[in-house]
């Protein structure tokens, strides 16, 4: 997931981050009291159902909003409401996806907090029910409370005072974000069950539907569609999402065996216990040590002897240096992106910044 | 479910709903047949899965789009093709929550026939991995395909050529509908696992929310609003439909219990087998009868002779009775409605018969 984005990477002055931040704050703060408010006649477990997924959306970083309105101001846009209300859309779109994903994970733990499939298993199983019984139960009202999360990111932009052909755009690139998105998800269901490993291309084609689209992509063209750019602007911003969602992808799968856990706050042995399909071991598998690493990896059990066996066999195997050069690779495409002509200064200082810390190798 | 509502109930004249029929389907096949273009590039699993939902979606009664288009063309609505469009988004949103509702009841089968996520699992289970393994796969492919019909709810009305004011309504109305019926669900949820048996209220108050709202009252008010019609033909007809479908609820709970199967085609043992929480149920958990009744309510393994006990002390309880009365009731009060001076003839022409075959006794 992407929640681990640091915010201190998008945008330029911390005050105006700050500042962004509020803004993206109170309009999800004021779309939920408005929803709670329309939930109330429905019965208090419909406003609880909904308290319950303003919890599931407070907390996360904003990152996909703060994305669109650094896009939408440094494009010269003055309208924040509306972009924030935009920007919140593509918020509610990302807890649509992280509640449904969770519940085809079977998974109740986000953030190291119990999630809302949790939530309402710990309640029905205080009241007796089996376990498993009560686990479905929750994983039920994850599904309710994604499709609603879905309907309402379609909703905001319905609602944001952007009208015309301007809304029809961003209503299509939701659309997009939610039919990449899905693509992904599948593909991903696909590969767990499959015995055969993912190439280093199916990987990387899979994080970008699953996540890339919907997180890059779509908030920084949505940022640029609102601020009436060019249409070259648009689709060199898309680009350039795409390959900073690559690089992102490939920092995360680096750091995730091989970041210093005390920096990055973030395990470096659980996507070898769990045999998560990342590029390094997408490389590994045609590497001639495979058959020595391949025992070890997705065993929970493993010891922290063997782990670091691992990520030393990793490393000798060349699937480590492969990754660093893959992730240069696309910092500096997205770095040239930049550059191009029809990008306007305000963008580069907005988004260097940004390529900066995926390039800085804090692990 | 409300998929058991006879076509020949509503709309006028045979040709006419054919006609409609035709259009509908030709909506629908243009709209999958692009969608499957457009998955394309996503991968062949993707293009199967909108496969599955285009089968998922075919095979219904269109019951929706025909009520809409019916109510759209008797208020003298004449651009078929763009109400057919608006029919298939409110088709897409019963996909939509009959997909995601097998996954919340675990089920595995719709009009005897096995559904989307049995596709996956059979498919799955086919490769050797464990039987609630593929269950799981199944139900997680059923929670993107959910997803994917949801989204295209609201995106059909986008494309359906509607604008300005008359398709903001629409999507308004799209949007009441999906939050009624995920309200509806939530309630059930609850009740499902609560020792407290619903009362009578509860139960039509859930099946309203779940599934009238979107199958008669939204469709009803979109061709209203979709033909130009007064504000309060609009609302009128709004309530007509949730008297209709409250009506159609309580018919189902009667057919359900005391139908003839051979005229129904439907079982008449499966509800109490089930300890389905229906009107019958509700009312005759007051009654003096009902220590000897609960005891074999929701029991798989009672016999054919136990069923029919249970039917004669249902019978017997008052709750049969009590239940017809209350059909008279709500079929009465359409009736008063479709009756109203606002309410044009061909209005009347058109659901008369509708509210006929509700009060029909055919048990």
């Amino acid at each position: 997931m992407l929640g681990s984005v640091s915010q201190s990477s998008v945008g330029g002055a911390p005050d105006r981050k700050a500042r962004r931040e509020e803004l993206i704050n109170q309009v999800l703060t004021d779309f939920f009291s408005r929803t709670k408010e329309r939930a109330r006649p429905y019965g208090h477990q419909y406003v609880t159902l909904w308290q319950n997924i303003e919890a599931n959306t407070t907390g996360g970083k904003r990152f996909r909003p703060q994305v669109l309105l650094a896009a939408y101001e440094a494009l010269g846009g003055s309208d924040l409401i509306s972009a924030a209300n935009v920007g919140a859309a593509f918020e509610l779109l990302h807890t649509a996806l992280i509640v449904h994903d969770d519940v085809i994970d079977r998974d109740f733990v986000r953030r190291g907090q119990p999630n809302l499939a949790a939530m309402y298993r710990d309640r029905w199983q205080a009241t007796g029910i089996s376990k498993s019984d009560a686990e479905h139960r929750g994983m039920s009202v994850a599904v309710i409370a994604g499709d609603l999360a879905l309907s309402f990111a379609y909703r905001l932009i319905d609602q944001s005072g952007v009208t015309g052909p301007t809304r029809d755009r961003l209503l299509e690139l939701m659309d997009e974000s939610l039919f990449a998105s899905a693509a992904g998800e599948l593909l991903d269901i696909d590969y767990t069950g499959s015995i055969k490993l993912p190439s280093v291309e199916n990987v990387l084609s899979m994080a970008r539907l699953k996540t890339a689209v919907y997180s890059f992509e779509g908030p920084l063209m949505a940022g640029a569609v609102l601020a009436g750019a060019d249409e070259n602007v648009i689709s060199t911003l898309g680009e350039f999402g795409k390959e900073v969602g690559t690089a992102y992808q490939i920092r995360d799968d680096l750091l995730g065996v091989f970041g210093n856990t005390s920096e990055t706050g973030k395990s470096n042995s659980n996507d070898l216990r769990e045999g998560k399909g990342t590029v390094i071991v997408a490389h590994a598998a045609q590497s001639q040590l495979w058959e020595h690493i391949a025992p070890f990896l997705g065993r929970p059990d493993i010891t922290e002897a063997q782990v670091t066996d691992l990520r030393d066999m990793l490393e000798k195997s060349g699937a480590k240096e492969f990754a660093e050069s893959l992730l240069e690779k696309h910092t500096t495409r997205a770095r040239e992106l930049l550059s191009e002509p029809q990008i306007p200064e305000s963008i580069r200082d907005e988004f260097q910044p940004f390529i900066a810390t995926l390039t800085s190798r804090d692990r």
